[in-house]
């Protein structure tokens, strides 16, 4: 099983290219979309949000993570293997979050190069053909080689909104499990409550809950979090 | 066969998950989206366009219908065979109107639970799971026990918008074969009249026909209803 | 393979449909959405998208190509075996560029009608259940007859601006390698000068680069091209 995490855009042209490449070379290998309006220019904020999805797929994926805005520069393609799931992306810190909390790791370089390598669309013509090679189990036609992440956040949480869904909840960095419940949240100068579910609160009241991800997320009943609260990608908490 | 109608955004990170956990349960079956954009606190309106798709889908499918405001408080999942068609979903309505208008109906409760059921994803926790063993044929996995829809609308039509596609057309609970040409329909004060396609009438005019889900649907000619009119869903029809 | 290029919205509730179709009468075939957000109504620029995008799509594939303002009207459906790649869809342009580009050409009217043909979803009715058949296969249910294209748009590239990416990036009916490295591009009274990448140019700056199709692109470093030129599709270029 392939998973896709990207910036591309679900509605896009670019989605459609890359999984013509996988098909072509791995024509038995299901496709599935995971995201692909991951935020364009904050590889962190996509770092965490990767991290926090790929803790629940199932072992002997491979995820082909493509948030790319050094495409063309000096980044490296990267693969990893973290506790038995293959990430294949740059190495410009995108995969590392999911790698630093994984238990067993090994990081290679990718000796791979297509015969046609566009300058801006290395998620297409490079980490497609590999995602696809690493699926059907081929190590050696991707020429992997031990190496080290060059580009790493680290394991720890980030006290910061993430991503916004289209229902306008806020997804931050932080795993709910660590933050007490009695404990309120303080976000554009605001507090919010903890509630358990949607319907514990009134109607455009805004709490912070543990979603399905096991993240904190700030969200309002029937209501937009994010209208309410005027806040976005990059705010902080408190 | 599983369809997904969900209100869980076809660009956002929810799909992709429910699809890993259908995948998991019944790695051989097709899963065809077909919408992810449901009104979301819009139950009624969800169930008439369901009803009106859910006719046209192959017999033998399954189909995965998930518009779930009040997950996490006290509806339960159901799932209904309705003229050889499995529905999955919460029992809020949104599966009654197609179940009202078949013609064998067999309503089931369901036993099943995940060891693992957050408190607002039970879209992927419960319901495709359960979708998926219906797709293989698994009844007894999914401990189904006969039972009645706590939550019905009927099935008699309803007359306001139900849905607005992303021509700017507006979609109708009005099923189009019962509505005589020769009437007009008035929205927001206004009159609008019969045309058969959209080549029939002048440009930017609006008029209603019978569109390709056999439903009244307010359109204008290389224009946009819903700005021409200044209308969307809960509008009423007279 | 079947490829997928239309204007019926990637979020909307048409494309799913068409899937349904497609699995009906070709169960085993794979389906790729190419794009499904396809200027509306803007047949000539989609002509010159979709020639750009499906120079790069394996051979023996088959691609459903369908912006139809026209449906309903007197417009034909027309299949094309262009260089061992299939196209079904009206014959209003949209598979014209294509063609006229194709060394080796077949033009077949297509005779096989739907019992239920509805008066505005021929991509459902007509087109998908062509293009299955010839993706099995199968041209005699089809129908198919030698005939020559109605409209055609010719082979040359067209100097406006033909779609606008997610990043606002704007995608022109150019095709790089005619245009000189040193010449500058004029657009909306404003130069844009040649870069090879985003990192070769200031953030924010404009220029145009050859972009993963081929094609012309006008784009900025880290930014919209669409909002610092003001500019969008249609827009010409000197």
């Amino acid at each position: 099983m392939i998973f896709l995490f990207t910036d591309f855009g679900a509605a896009d042209i670019y989605v459609g290219q890359v999984k013509a490449v996988l098909q072509q070379h791995a024509p038995k290998v299901l496709v599935i979309d995971l995201l692909h309006d991951a935020p364009a220019f904050n590889v962190k904020a996509g770092a965490h949000l990767l991290a926090a999805l790929a803790a629940r797929l199932p072992a002997k994926s491979v995820t082909l993570a493509v948030v790319d805005p050094g495409v063309g520069g000096s980044r490296e393609p990267v693969a990893v293997l973290a506790d038995g799931r293959w990430y294949v992306g740059p190495d410009n810190g995108l995969i590392s979050v999911a790698t630093a909390r994984a238990k067993h790791i090994e990081v290679f370089s990718i000796g791979w190069r297509p015969r046609d390598l566009s300058a801006t669309f290395h998620g297409r013509d490079l980490f497609a053909a590999v995602a696809a090679m690493l699926a059907r189990g081929d190590r050696k036609t991707a020429k992997l080689k031990k190496a080290a992440l060059a580009v790493s956040f680290g394991a720890d949480d980030l006290g910061e909104v993430i991503y916004v869904d289209h229902f306008g909840n806020l997804v931050t960095g932080l795993r709910a499990g660590k933050v007490p419940r009695d404990r309120g949240l303080v976000i554009n100068g605001r507090a919010v409550r903890y509630a358990r579910v949607f319907a514990e609160v009134r109607q455009g009241e805004v709490f912070w809950y543990e979603n399905s991800l096991g993240l904190v997320e700030l969200a309002a009943n029937s209501a937009s979090a994010q209208q309410v609260l005027g806040s976005g990608p990059g705010d902080q908490l408190a």
